[in-house]
C-alpha cells in the first residue's frame, strides 16, 4: 500500500492570497514529512445550516484561485459540486470532483460527475452504511469513469452528533477504491450550535491516528491560520501550526501500519 | 386544529391509467372518512438505492399526469424536486412542492422552490434534529414564501433503519408550521435489500395511529394495489384495499385528539 | 383488548404520608376516567448516575408503605428489585416485581423474580433490541412462571439522549405478553444533567398518547405534586394535577383503538 | 506513558487445562513483544441472550483455575462479578474484578467491588457516553479505593449494533484513570444471532490498531483455539495462533504512539 496523501485547505477559500499562505505553510508540512499534497477548498458552501451562513466566492472566483494554486504549487486540486451544471466548469481547472455526503445518492450529480473523467471523491452519506457506498461507486462506474476515492466523514448517531465507526474503512475498501478519511468534519456536532455546525477539533488528531492505524490512502484535514474566525467549519479545523508535527506522528504510524 | 388531510399516491407514477385508478380508490377513501385529499406522485426517482432501480417516467409526461389528476378529481397534487431548475417546471403544474429529506438543507433548491410561490414541504432529513429544520424553513421564508409544511420521515438509527421520534412533530409544529408525517418512509429500511430499500409495511398503521395521537396536521401515505410489485418503495406502501379502514380508525383518533 | 391499566406513583417512596397523598389523587383520576390503577413507589434507586443521588427509604420502610397502600386503596402495588436477594422480601408485600432496564438479561433476577409466582414487569433495555425481549422472557418463563409483562422505556440513541420507538410495541406484544409503555422514563435524558438524568416532562403527553393510539396493556407515569424538588427523576414526572385530563383523553384514544 | 498491556483469555472457562494451554500460548505471545500479560477468564456468564446459553464453571472451580493460572504463570487474573456478594470471593482470588458493562451503574456492585480493595476495571455500559463514566469512577472512589480502570466495549448503535467511539477513549482518560479497549466486545451484534450475540472477528485488528493508535493503557482481547465452537463469544474471539502476529504490529504503533 502507498503512503498516506493528505487532501488539505481552507474549508472556505477567502482570496488568493490567502489561499496561498495556507497551500504554502501545507506544502511546507507535507514536504517535510514526504506526504503527497492535494490542495482543497470550496468556493460554494450550498447547504449552511443557515441561510446566514457565509456562502462563499463563487465558481468564477474560487476557480481561478484553484487554478493559481494548481500551477504555483504544482499540487492537484479537489472542490466540490452541488448540482449537475456546476460538474463541467470545475472539472475544467480541478484534479479531483467531490461529491458532498448529503448528495451521495444523487443519481444526476454523480454522473455529470464521472462524465468528466475527473477523479471523483465521494463522502459517505451521514445516514449510509459503508456497505451502502458500493452502489454509490457503481453509478459513477456506469459513466466509464474508475477513478474513485471513498471517504469516510462521520455517521448519524442521536441528534446533533456524527460518530465515525472505524470499521466503515476496511468495509468500503472492500470495493477496491481508495479510502479517504475525513478528520475534519467527522468532529462536527452538525446544528450543534443552533444557527451553524459545533465540533470539537481538539478530536481531529486522535480520529486521524485511528484512520491511519487502521489503514487509508489519504486523510482529509481543514486547516486555518485562525480557525475560530474562520467562515465556515472554524469549530472543526486544525490551526495551521499544529499540521506539521501531526503530520509526522501520523506519517510514522502509516509507516508501521504498512510495512 | 384541522382535522388531518391525506397526502397519497403510488410511489411512482406509472401511466395516467394507473395514477386514475388510485386516485379514484383513494378519492373514495378519503370521501367516506372526510378526509382532505392531496395527490402525490414522483416522476423522477433522482436517488435511488442504486443504478438499477427505476427512475420514473421523467417531467413531461409525469406533469401531464398531475395535471390530469387535478383536473379530474379536484384535488392539489404534490411532487418531489432535486435541482434548482426543475422548480418552475413542476410549479406549473403541481399545488405543492417537496424537497426530498436527502436535499432539504440545500440552500439554492429551497430559495428556487420558495420562489415559485407554491406550497413547500420539506422532509425532514435523515440526518437532522427535529428543532434544526426552523433553520430551514427560514431559508424558504427569505423567499417572501411562509406557505410551509415540515415532514418528518424518519431518522437514522444505526445502519439501514430509521426510527420515528414522535417528540420531533411537536418541535417542529414550535416554528408554526404545519407537521406532516410520512408513514411510508418512516418505516423504510435504506439499502436494506442491498440495492434496494427494505421496509416494513405492516408498521404502517402502527405509526400513522401514533403521529395522529400526537397531533398532526397532514399523513403522507403511499398506496399501490400491488405493493410487491412496485417499482419503488413496495415493502413500505399499505395495499389500496386497506386505506378506507386505516383512515376510518385514523379519523377517529384525530376527532379525539383535537376535540 | 381491555381497557389499559394505569401504574403511577412517586418515583421514590418519600413517606407513608407523601404516598397517601399521591396516591388519593392518583385513585381519585382513575376513579373518573375508569382507569385500573397499580401503585407504584421504588424504595432503593440502585443505579443513580452519581452517589450524590438519593437512594431511598430502604426495603422495611418501603414495603410498610407499599403495604399500606395496597390495604388502604385495595390496589396492586409495584416496585424494583436488584439483586436475587431482594426478590423474596419484596414479594411479600408487592404484586409486581420489576425488573429494571439495565437489569433485564440477569439471568438470576430474572430467575429469583420468576420463583415468587409474583406478576413481572421487565422494562427492555436500552441496549436491546424489541425481538431481543422475547429471550428475556424464556428466562422467567422457565421458573414456571408465565405472569410477564414487557415495558417500553426508550432506546439509546446518541449519548445522553432516549427515543421511544413505537414499532417495539407490537414487537414485543408478538410475544402474548402485555406490554407496558413507561412514558416518564422515556423522556428521560440518562447522564444529561452531569451529576443526574434530565429529561424533558412535555414530552409525556405526546408519548404516552402515541402509545395508546398503538395500543398498549398499560401506561407507566410518575407523578408528583411539586416535580421539580423530587428526589428523583423530577424533571421528566407529570404535575399530579395534570394526571386526571391527560388520562381522560388517553381513555378516550383506548376506546376508540380498542374499537 | 507506559506500553500498553494485554488482558488476554478464553471468554469463558472450560477446563484448568484449557486454560494453561491458552494461557501458555498468549504468554509467549505476550514474552514475544515485549507485553505485559494479565489473563482473563469468566466462571459465570450471568446475562446471556438466552437461558440456552452456557453459563460456565461456576465461582469454586472456576476460582480455583484462575489460582492456578495466576502461580503457574507469575500473572495478574481478571475476572468479572454481577453481585455484591460475588466481590469478597472473588478477590480472595483474582487481582481484578471486573464490572460487566450492564452493571455499571449498579452502585452497591460498585462499592462492593470497591470495598475488596482490588483494582476494579468497569466497562462502560453501552447506554453511556464517555463523559459519565467520571461518575461511575466517582462511587468506587468513596470507598478509598482509587485503583481503577475504565473500559470501551461499544456503545449502541441501533438495534444489535454497538460502533466503537474513539473520542471516548481520551474522554474516559480525562479522569486519570487507566483506560481499557476490549477489541472483542466491542465488534459483538448483541443478539444479531436471535438466541445468542453474533459479531464479526475480522474487525479485532482495525480497532485494535485504532485504539492503540489514539492512546489506551490496555488491550482486552479474548482468544481461543477454536472460537467457532467456542462455548460463548465465539464470533468475536481472534484465533489464538494470529495472536502473536497481532501483538506485534500492535506494539510497533504503540511505540511510535508513545514516543
Amino acid at each position: 500500500d502507498l503512503p498516506f496523501a493528505l487532501i488539505a485547505g481552507p474549508c472556505q477559500l477567502e482570496s488568493l492570497d490567502h489561499a496561498r499562505m495556507l497551500a504554502e505553510k501545507i506544502a511546507e508540512a507535507c514536504a517535510a514529512t514526504g506526504t503527497g499534497f492535494i490542495f482543497k477548498g470550496s468556493y460554494d458552501k450550498a447547504n449552511r445550516s443557515s441561510l446566514g451562513g457565509k456562502r462563499g466566492l463563487g465558481a468564477e472566483k474560487g476557480l481561478e484561485i484553484l487554478g493559481a494554486i494548481k500551477s504555483e504549487f504544482g499540487c492537484p486540486v479537489i472542490t466540490d459540486v452541488h448540482e449537475t451544471h456546476h460538474c463541467a466548469m470545475a472539472a475544467e481547472v480541478v484534479d479531483i470532483l467531490q461529491i458532498p455526503a448529503f448528495l451521495c445518492r444523487q443519481t444526476d450529480l454523480l454522473l455529470a460527475a464521472g462524465e468528466t473523467g475527473k477523479a471523483i471523491n465521494v463522502k459517505k452519506g451521514q445516514f449510509l452504511a459503508p456497505w451502502d457506498m458500493a452502489n454509490v461507486a457503481a453509478k459513477i462506474e456506469s459513466t466509464g469513469n474508475t477513478n474513485i476515492m471513498l471517504c469516510e466523514r462521520g455517521t448519524s448517531f442521536g441528534y446533533n452528533t456524527l460518530v465515525s465507526d472505524f470499521r466503515g474503512l476496511p468495509t468500503m475498501a472492500e470495493t477496491g477504491y481508495p479510502v479517504v478519511f475525513d478528520a475534519t468534519h467527522s468532529v462536527q456536532q452538525p446544528g450543534g450550535n443552533g444557527n451553524s455546525s459545533g465540533g470539537d477539533r481538539r478530536m481531529v488528531p486522535p480520529l486521524a491516528r485511528a484512520a491511519v492505524a487502521v489503514g487509508c490512502a489519504a486523510l482529509f484535514i481543514e486547516t486555518h491560520e485562525d480557525p475560530d474566525n474562520a467562515p465556515s467549519d472554524g469549530p472543526n479545523m486544525v490551526p495551521i501550526e499544529q499540521l506539521q508535527p501531526l503530520l509526522a506522528k501520523l506519517r510514522a504510524l502509516d509507516n508501521v501500519m504498512k510495512s
